[in-house]
């Protein structure tokens, strides 16, 4: 047992190349108009920055090197050098090789080294993971400042000159759900005046018996996992699932807190796509919660969302104030969700 | 800070098919009968576990399944019963699929559910970085029973049909080196008569500027991430620093706790290869411990081979026994090892 306090001391995150808008997607993939307008309205995301480049087909940037400006920015931002860092932890669903594992060349770019560092193979909730572990790791008193990432670039999986029409809805939806980014934040336990104390964080598998509603595939050089496509969702399960599971996350940290629903200032809700997440938002009925939403913009960039969510709250929390962060993995169905305040 | 010691219950181990010897891979390949004296000689590696039907081709197990049949049995010679695991974290680099992520296969597969799980994407440290983890999840004592995991398979690499005289020594070497399989332990905070404390976990990067000694790419469905194999070894630069690492991981864990290397009763050294390992023991040079070395005869098993290790340790050890375990990760470098007493 510990009566140790871990603050968030900043957040940073980076983005590949120009935001592509859904008629750039459309004119790309020559998809008509009312293509684009189904996009705009029942996906209701209108960009997202991708590691490929639409035009010529190739990739831009690695998610060691997104990472890397990622932790750079977050620890710029917390004024701590990279040599301060004790431990790294770096979550995402789509690592740059098998081996080495990602974390470790970014470790090598920012001029890391002799500390331990995790790479959690994660999907959505892969952040909350994270900073759960870098907490974790935090309370045991073996370590002081712990450098927590997440993010993906779907680079290996998207395919410019792939024929949308031929794709089932549950692939289709890929192509305009996803975005690249990297995110990263800085944990101290140090108690630095104005870093909120990261008062709890859930993190729970719920999938037994469910099936996976979302699967993504690798290949080998001798073959692949299964005979389905690589990507694919069930997005029915999705719709029908995360609003509810997104209500019993907050329901549990507000009660485990001793929180109000009226108590909570900012509200770091699931970035699913631009719909889903004003659908999720509702459903939560946090009077008084500012949103603190991205996805329209960036869209899901998975293990990165959430990063950038805190860079965006963490500058506006003034003293007493409270946030909450909610992420659903529907891969094989995980609550997450964590707690600030600013005391 | 916490004065809670943890401790291992129990180990367990699953192996696919029949093993493998030189003289039935030789005959698959078509190599002759100096190739399979070379690979008896200069590798030391005997026989293997495949996860493929050499016969067939066909893929006989996934790590999920692999991974629960090594958690019962490791649960089962713990007398834990899968409800009672609060946490759960395996080490791979091979994941079945990117997401779902394996652990929440493997939950399933037990009927594991409502606890946080983690996957560490990692090579042959992982199975000390799922200790590592484990154990400080629970030093926080917000847990009191851990299944920790590790396990590697191949397959997707793995082609039978491929024409080894056609591989580069960096490629063909993997043909050889490696074996499928998977490994857990249980991680109790209870004071278990009998079962030893984990007294000290190291797990350190320490590839900043090296450049990776492993590599293993995956292709996504539109591309892969390099021009290059998709396995590679850098085996001299492995022959020349692994040794080295071994006896520093060995000193600093010896010196740490203020043993002296007559205290070390068991050596579970790193699993690399049959005359690798011996000469890593050699160069050890612990006098009174004895050699816990499984890579003759199942190969280099990566994130599993110290779970074996430990199966094989666990039931020796007498009261006052101390074991040393040591692993290194050629991928980006990483020393890793840990050290047991029975009280």
């Amino acid at each position: 047992m510990t009566t140790t306090e871990v603050r968030v001391l900043a957040a940073g995150s980076a983005l590949p190349g120009p935001p592509v808008d859904n008629a750039a997607l459309a004119d790309r993939f020559r998809m008509d108009a009312s293509w684009q307008q189904w996009v705009d309205v029942f996906i209701g995301t209108r960009s997202r920055h991708l590691a490929v480049d639409l035009a010529s087909g190739e990739v831009r940037s690695s998610l060691a090197e997104l990472a890397a400006s990622a932790a750079t920015r977050a620890l710029d931002n917390a004024g701590v050098a990279p040599g301060e860092v004790d431990v790294m932890v770096l979550g995402t669903a789509t690592p740059d090789r098998l081996m080495p594992a990602t974390v470790n060349t970014v470790a090598d770019l920012l001029g890391i080294d002799g500390i331990p560092t995790y790479q959690l193979q994660s999907g959505c909730t892969g952040a909350v993971a994270a900073l759960d572990i870098g907490r974790q790791l935090l309370l045991t008193g073996e370590h002081r400042t712990a450098l927590v990432l997440g993010g993906d670039v779907c680079a290996k999986h998207f395919d410019p000159d792939i024929d949308l029409k031929s794709l089932s809805p549950a692939e289709l939806v890929n192509v305009v759900l996803f975005g690249d980014g990297a995110g990263a934040a800085v944990l101290t336990t140090e108690p630095v005046d104005g870093a909120p104390v990261l008062r709890r964080v859930l993190n729970r598998l719920v999938g037994l018996g469910r099936a996976p509603g979302q699967v993504v595939d690798w290949y080998g050089q001798a073959r692949r996992a299964s005979d389905g496509p690589a990507l694919s969702e069930d997005y029915k399960a999705i719709e029908e699932l995360v609003p509810v599971m997104a209500v019993e996350v907050l329901e549990e940290l507000l009660t485990s807190l001793g929180w109000q629903d009226t108590d909570v200032d900012y509200l770091l809700p699931p970035q699913l796509s631009g719909t889903m997440t004003a659908r999720i938002v509702k459903d939560l009925g946090l009077p008084a919660a500012e949103e603190v939403t991205c996805v329209v913009e960036i869209a899901n960039i998975g293990n990165a969302a959430p990063f950038v969510q805190l860079e965006r709250t963490l500058p506006e929390l003034a003293p007493g104030d409270r946030a909450v962060g909610i992420a659903i993995e529907s891969s094989k169905w995980i609550k997450a969700g964590f707690a600030l305040e600013r005391d």
